[in-house]
């Protein structure tokens, strides 16, 4: 008899692989049998531009400097003391909170670094973590190793626009988090001003006559990612108990070298305590700091981005093959996924006709929501362009 | 009123900051008062010996080669194949497990990270943890996120041998991993041979019937500082239920970056179950995989390592210092601290009397251990021939 050599919620999680690892290998699969130049692959999200070119030379810098005594050494919890400086200057205007310093950051390893080191300071067991859905599915592993529990509501109308009415009505006595994610993944939607404020005023109001806060926490690794002239609101400011975690792994195609942060508003009384916890949670997770080279680089490269004219191009060729075969999406603003609705609304078996064109996507119930699909937009555009028959055959 | 912002547990854990910080914090506050030459502080391990010399040389490569597509971007959860494969060799060897290959190996982030991802994946909560005392102190958070339970047993005689027997009592049904940490901090025991093997022939024979197995966790950070010719025996190959967990953070003065790994034993039962579920656990703690210019560097590094010597000379000036200032205690073989008797008993009171010395000692009960204190030998070796005076004094 084998024995129980692992616990029960990761065995269950093992025998449920996610929809995305099932693509994955599908994919792998389909390269075998038809060659890789025969499939088009829009599961992942793995930025393949380049990092700026400046990186190079200052890696090179780096390379003199890192053989010194302590040179790649331990550093405080919370990240280099020069990283964290230049991070809450840039921060300071992109989030508009203009007394924002380096104590309220934490750096951590990447944005799953921040979610998982927020949920382990915040939450309870038991405690309930509302998200707009369809939503990135790893986030209920990331609230649920400290048994908080992911509730999913809703996104509103085909824009996927945030449902203030709803997340408000799913509100009860153990909610402690609402959990924001915009420019979007799955959806690509982008949330309005507007909105933003209006459920930040919904959630101070609450918070008045509550001894345990709900959080306000904005999940922002695709900041950057906004087209057609879309702008992404500052969600920080909008109330003290906002918090702001983000990652350089797209902005700067640095995803494999895990650099993210967190902030929260020094207008939140004892923002101390909750900033002192995130670092000491960050600690005693077994992350000790974010990685060093990382964070070298990326305080160096602050004011860099990737090319983003490459992700609209990109962008802007799905849309079309998209519209050709007939499919109904909302043009995505942000981020790099469409979220197209499939005809005869199972997803699933639509994936499996997609792939009968070589055509890789992942079904919508993967992120919560049945009858769409995601497909990732960061691929090169001529394998967007050349997967336009399959599109037009799957859809007949 | 202040809200309750932060987790109940993490509030306590705050209120009571370790013995470690707080003398690190005492130590800050002397050098602003006295002048940081006239403080001898031996309260870190923060290795101050540089890296190799041919880090430089492989991070320049590195350099131009992470601006090409993806040249920063993700990888397998468990790591880069190539660093996993070459790291396997490595093991093979240094464990005496010949069939040792990448498939039983998670690169992560640090040994703490190996850690975190290890008690996750095996503990339901209530499970307890054994653990040789003194011990590091973070253990008890690691295991503590996940409602493990650490139990220290105390090791054995002035020279702080393993005490198998006392382990063993200490069993029940509810202990599923022993956590091994030799080269041992603090004591700087290395643990013998027959000692290891008679530990892990009882919990073999424990484990044929038991449904949850015991795991033999070894913790070896330090396995390369080992001196006046002791070796640390592998232990992995000795229980089917062992698994090993190291870092290059000491060996390779890499601390910042946080590479380390874990590796299980191709002779369990279902081992591919447990190195599945340990590569999911790295993703969903939001590790998502160490840091790709850490791992090209380690990889590139691996028959490498700091200078030892150095280590072993400050060894030596530490233990002449205490020796003279009439110190009892057991010339550690390993990693590079030290864990003498006080006169007297009190080990709080002592590091007072030290601290108007200007030297700063971590008290034993900070490992769970009073009467005893804790000194890092890593540091300059004039700083520790000048404390010479300082230790004279406060033993008086």
């Amino acid at each position: 008899m084998q024995k129980c050599l692992i616990a029960a919620d990761i065995a269950d999680a093992m025998a449920n692989a996610s929809w995305i690892r099932r693509m994955f290998e599908a994919g792998n699969e389909l390269r075998r049998t038809r060659g890789a130049d025969k499939v088009f692959d829009f599961s992942l999200g793995n930025p393949d531009v380049p990092p700026p070119a400046k990186a190079r030379d200052v890696l090179h810098a780096l390379a003199d400097d890192a053989v010194r005594p302590c040179g790649l050494g331990y550093m405080p919890n919370a990240g280099l003391p020069e990283f964290r400086a230049n991070l809450a200057e840039h921060l300071r205007s992109e989030q508009a909170v203009p007394n924002l310093t380096a104590a309220q950051l934490t750096v951590t390893v990447g944005a799953a670094g921040a979610l998982v080191t927020f949920f382990r300071t915040v939450l309870e067991r038991g405690d309930e973590v509302l998200v707009p859905s369809p939503y990135f599915v790893e986030y209920g592993f990331y609230c649920g190793h400290f048994g908080g529990i992911l509730k999913p509501v809703p996104m509103k109308g085909p824009e996927f626009a945030l449902d203030v009415k709803a997340l408000l009505a799913a509100v009860t006595d153990r909610t402690r988090v609402i959990l924001l994610n915009s420019p979007n993944n799955p959806t690509g939607a982008v949330y309005t001003e507007a909105d933003l404020r209006a459920l930040a005023e919904a959630v101070n109001a609450l918070n008045a006559t509550r001894e345990r806060p709900i959080f306000m926490l904005s999940d922002e690794p695709y900041r950057v990612f906004a087209f057609d002239g879309a702008t992404v609101p500052p969600v920080l400011s909008l109330s003290p108990y906002a918090a702001v975690l983000g990652s350089f792994s797209k902005s700067l195609s640095l995803a494999g070298e895990r650099i993210g942060y967190i902030a929260v508003n020094p207008a939140l009384e004892g923002w101390e305590t909750l900033a002192a916890a995130l670092t000491m949670s960050n600690r005693t997770l077994g992350y000790v700091n974010a990685p060093i080279l990382g964070q070298k680089l990326a305080n160096a490269l602050l004011d860099e981005r990737v090319d983003l004219s490459v992700y609209d191009a990109r962008r802007r060729a799905m849309a079309e093959v998209l519209s050709a075969a007939g499919l109904r999406f909302s043009m995505p603003r942000g981020a790099f996924y469409f979220f197209p609705e499939v005809p005869g609304g199972d997803d699933v078996a639509f994936c499996g006709r997609l792939m009968e064109q070589g055509i890789i996507a992942v079904p919508g119930r993967g992120f919560g929501m049945a009858g769409y699909i995601r497909l990732c937009s960061a691929v090169d555009i001529d394998i967007i362009r050349h997967s336009a028959d399959g599109f037009r055959a799957a859809c007949r």
